[in-house]
C-alpha cells in the first residue's frame, strides 16, 4: 500500500521555501511516497511532482498564535487540514512545524485520544553516547502527571521506538533523581511500582530508574517523565550545548593561533557538529491520537524537516498507530479508566 | 575577626589526601583564615600548620551509607563532628564532600531550620554564557515543592548571591516550560504569583519565569526551582557536557589527521575545559539552616575541594547567615507559618 503524508506547508518559520524543498528531497528518496500538500494555493503553485497534490487552506496559524485562535478561530488553517486528511484516512501521518501548543490542542480536537489514553505525549529522540539516540516523553505536553499518564507515555513510548527502531523490546527508564527507590516525589514512586508491575507482566521492558544524564549515555532506549521535567531536562541540554559551542568559537578567536589552530582542526570539529545536530533528530511524534502526527522545530531548514518527513514516514509504513493501540490493549488492566480528566480543550470548542 | 572553617577531612571519595591538599592551599592563599581539621588523628598528623588544628572524630560516613546510619549510628562521625563546630560557634561554616543525603540530614538534625524555612535547599553555581555564573536551587534535597517553599527558595538565594557577588539585588528567575504566565504546573503558577508580589515589596528582585537554557545563557543571577526538576536539570547538563567532550574524543581519535588537528587545537580545546571545568563550580550551599553548611562533591580532587573552602569562607566573612536571616525577616509576611511539615528525620532521632 501507498503511504500519504499530508504535510502543512505554510508552518514554521520558514513556510514554503523550506517545507517545499524539504518535500521534494523526500519524494526523490522514496519512490513510493506520496505528498498532500496542505496550504494556499498561491504559495505552493510552483511545485509540481506526479506523486503530489495540493490541499488548499486558506489559513495559516502563526508561530505566536494563541491555541484558543488556532483551535476556534482558524478553521481552515493550513495545520488543521493537515491533521484532518489523517482523520478521513487521505493521509497516514501529519506533518507540521507549527507552534507546538496549536498542533496538539489541534490534533487531540480532530483525531480524538485513543481508548485508555488520557493525555497525549510528545516523544522525540535524542542523541546518545552510543551512537543512536534515546527517546525521552513527555517534552512538554503535559504538567502534574499522575503515575498512570506515566505508564501510559511508557507504553506508548515503547511502541513508538518498536515502530522506529525495529526492536520488539526496547527498555524503558523512569526519569527520578536518584537510583535508589527511596528517592523521588511521590508520584515517582507510585509510578516506579507501576512500571515494575508492567514490566512484571510483560507489558514493558522496565530498566528502573534512570538519572539526567542517563539520557545522553542511552542507558535506556526510552525514557518516561512529567512534561514539565521532560521540557526542563531538554531545554538545559540545549543550553548547556549552546553555550559550549559558543565558548569554543570565542575562544577560536581569541587571537590568530587559536584561530588557525581551530582551522586546522577543522575535520574534528565538523564531525562533532554533525553528531550533535540537532536537524538529525528533528521530528516528535504526538503519541496517544487516533492517528499518526509529527511535529517539526519551528526553525528547522530543509534537512531538519525532512528528517521529520522521513520519521513520520517511517512510523506509518510501520504501523506505528496499530502498535500503539496493541500495546494500549493489552496493558489494559494495569490502565485505570477514564479519570474524569475534564478535557478542557475538547469541552472549551463542541 | 577570624574566619574559621571546620572542614571535614575524612569525606568525599578521595578523604584526607585531596582534602588536606587542598587545606594547605587554602591556608598559603588567605593568611588570616583558621582550619580546624575533623577527622581521625592518626589520618591528620601528617598536618601541621600553625592556623590549623585537629578536631578527633573516631568515625567516618561512607559515601554510600544510609542517611539513617549517618544520623543514628555514626555520631561521632567527621561529618557529623565538623557541624558540630558550627553549632558551638568555634567555627562559622563547615565544608564536607560526604554524600548529600547524609550532610544535609546531620546538619538539619545539629544545626535546625532558621525561622520561617520549612527545607532547607542545596544551591550551586553553574557556568553561564556572559562568563560568570548562575545559580540553581533547589538541587535535590526537596522533592514535592510548594509556592511558599519556592518563595523561601528565591529569598535565600538572593542572599547567598549577595553575599557572594556583592550585588545588592540580584535577579531571580522561576523554572517554567514557557514564558508565558499560563503555562507550568499548578504550584509554579501559584509561586510565579508569589514572587511578583515579592517583586513589588522589595523582598525580591524578580525577573519572571525563565527556561532550562536561561541557566546556561545567564539571563538571571538565580534560578528556583523544585529538587526534582533542578536535580534532573543539573544532570542532564552533566550529560550532554560529557557526551559532547566523548564526541569530540573519539572524533580525533579516528586517524592520524584528526589526532593531528586536535593536537593543533590543543590550546582552544584547553581554554574550552577550563572554562566548563565543573571543579571551577564546586561548592554547594546547604541554605535555610542555623549555620553555615558547604557540599563539595564527593569526587572533587585538591583543586575543586579548595573551591568549596574558598566559597565556604567568602560566605562566612561576608555574613551570609545574617542576610539570609534579614531577608527572611524582611519577607516574613509573604512566608506562611510552620505548615504542619512532619519533620521526619528529626522526628524520627529525637
Amino acid at each position: 500500500m501507498t503511504t500519504t503524508l499530508a504535510v502543512d506547508c505554510m508552518g514554521g518559520d520558514h513556510g514554503p521555501r523550506v517545507t517545499l524543498a524539504a518535500c521534494r528531497h523526500f519524494l526523490e528518496a522514496h519512490p513510493e511516497a506520496q505528498l498532500l500538500l496542505v496550504g494556499q494555493p498561491d504559495a505552493l503553485a510552483s511545485f509540481q511532482h506526479p506523486r503530489a497534490r495540493v490541499v488548499p487552506a486558506t489559513e495559516v496559524v502563526a508561530m505566536d498564535d494563541a491555541v484558543e485562535v488556532a483551535l476556534r478561530k482558524k478553521k481552515d488553517s493550513s495545520l488543521r487540514v493537515a491533521i484532518q486528511q489523517v482523520k478521513t484516512g487521505d493521509a497516514q501521518a501529519a506533518v507540521s512545524a507549527g507552534n507546538t501548543g496549536a498542533l496538539m490542542a489541534v490534533a487531540r480536537y480532530v483525531l480524538k485520544t485513543l481508548d485508555g489514553i488520557d493525555r497525549p505525549a510528545i516523544a522525540s529522540p535524542l542523541p546518545n553516547a552510543k551512537g543512536g539516540s534515546t527517546t525521552v516523553l513527555d517534552l512538554g505536553a503535559n504538567v502534574d502527571c499522575t503515575e498512570q499518564h506515566l505508564l501510559q507515555f511508557a507504553v506508548m513510548g515503547s511502541a513508538l521506538v518498536s515502530a522506529l527502531s525495529g526492536s520488539d523490546s526496547p527498555s524503558v527508564g523512569l526519569l527520578n533523581i536518584g537510583e535508589e527507590v527511596i528517592k523521588g516525589s511521590e508520584v515517582i514512586k507510585k509510578a516506579s511500582e507501576l512500571l515494575r508491575t508492567a514490566g512484571a507482566t510483560g507489558d514493558l521492558n522496565f530498566f528502573g530508574n534512570v538519572e539526567g544524564n542517563d539520557i545522553f549515555k542511552g542507558t535506556t532506549d526510552i525514557v518516561v517523565c512529567d512534561g514539565f521535567v521532560g521540557n526542563v531536562a531538554l531545554k538545559s541540554s540545549e543550553g548547556v550545548a549552546s553555550l559550549i559551542v559558543g565558548f569554543l568559537k570565542e575562544e577560536a578567536r581569541r587571537n590568530i593561533f587559536t584561530t588557525m589552530a581551530a582551522m586546522a582542526a577543522y575535520p574534528v570539529l565538523a564531525a562533532l557538529k554533525k553528531r550533535i545536530d540537532h536537524r538529525r533528530y528533528n521530528g516528535a511524534a504526538l503519541l496517544g491520537l487516533r492517528g499518526l502526527v509529527f511535529k517539526s522545530h519551528g526553525s528547522a531548514d530543509e534537512l531538519g524537516f525532512e528528517h521529520a518527513l522521513n520519521r513520520a514516514y517511517d512510523a506509518a509504513r510501520n504501523n506505528l498507530l496499530d502498535r500503539v493501540q496493541a500495546r494500549i490493549a493489552h496493558a489494559r488492566p494495569l490502565l485505570s479508566g477514564p479519570e474524569g480528566d475534564a478535557q478542557p480543550l475538547e469541552a472549551a470548542t463542541t
